[in-house]
């Protein structure tokens, strides 16, 4: 592409560095950019560069926080005693945006994933263990993608925690709601007959 | 969508100010500048807030550029006598790309449209004619969007170059390579009939 300007060609390629966002939608940004006030696209700049800058690791849990410990962790409504395991912060805001959840997290950075490199050391598991002796913990629930590697890592997670006696879980496996039998796939719908549950516990939770 | 961390949240909220990107994708963004190393998302902010703050707009065709005249109206190799006129600096970049125009462009900053209150005194076209009585203009040539308020903006800034006795002509309007004589729409079909070209002309120029 063919630019007049050096400013904008920078500001150009540095939004097509961006993951999804191509010359084209780049260009398109940046000359929203160009038409809004100066001081909006400072306050853009700015608050991006303060973010990168100032965000802090929780250091119980790993989340993202302004502080040492994060608004979860700090919250006293919240019940510390269940921790769900997550891997990354994104799973902690499409939990925390079910509103199901009254517990702590933990986030491990990762999962284990030997092909990718990442091995438990790289993660937040010693920490997590930690935790678990250290504090009065009730329940491990894990909530991690259903692949290979996030099955390694609850195999790996369970054996090093079984010495702790807590509760450990997993959320639920099976058909979505909105889902179609017919097209879920065999290992899911097969895995969901035999994990099948009561119905007065499917109705009361609806 | 709940954060944890205000600095996050902000960051968020900063891009999903931008046209087309919404919450999710804004969070997928700043998840991406949170794993980058600090001093590059640093030049990152800085590039669009310095993007923002020196750009200029050509004294002399409006185009954006680095100093009071652009690369373009400097560049001793283009022909000034040729005068492109366009909406935006979009379109620039747009017929720039296609290396076929070798003279030098004039941006309106937009087309006449009352229906969104854009005159003809909000646009660059005394410029324009100040510019084509004052330089020793040989064409004009309107490159806008086929559209009544195109057509209106041509006519409008025609009667007034007309005194000047300069050249003045738009860019073709037809069918499209690779488009298809079935679908095309019957104004488009029709005028590229009436407007017929020479056989000759056409091949000389694949």
């Amino acid at each position: 592409m063919q630019f007049s300007s050096t400013l904008l060609e920078n500001a150009v390629n540095e939004f097509a560095k961006l993951p999804g966002i191509g010359k084209k939608t780049a260009l398109r940004l940046v000359l929203h950019l160009l038409k809004m006030d100066a001081e909006k696209v400072v306050a853009f700049g700015e608050t991006v560069i303060k973010m990168r800058q100032e965000i802090k690791f929780c250091q119980r849990c790993y989340n993202v926080s302004d502080a040492d410990i994060c608004s979860i962790c700090s919250n006293s409504m919240r019940r510390p005693e269940s921790i769900c395991v997550v891997e990354s912060i994104r799973d902690v805001i499409a939990i925390e945006n079910t509103q199901q959840f009254n517990g702590t997290y933990h986030v491990l950075g990762g999962i284990i994933s030997p092909l990718d490199g990442v091995g438990p050391d790289q993660l937040t598991i010693e920490a997590l263990v930690n935790r678990v002796s250290k504090e009065k913990t009730e329940e491990v629930i894990f909530a991690l993608n259903p692949t290979i590697q996030g099955d390694t890592t609850i195999y790996y997670i369970q054996k090093k925690l079984q010495s702790t006696g807590v509760r450990i879980t997993t959320i639920a496996r099976g058909i979505a709601f909105g889902g179609e039998l017919e097209y879920a796939d065999e290992l899911t719908l097969g895995r969901s007959l035999q994990n099948r549950m009561p119905v007065e516990s499917y109705v009361s939770h609806r």
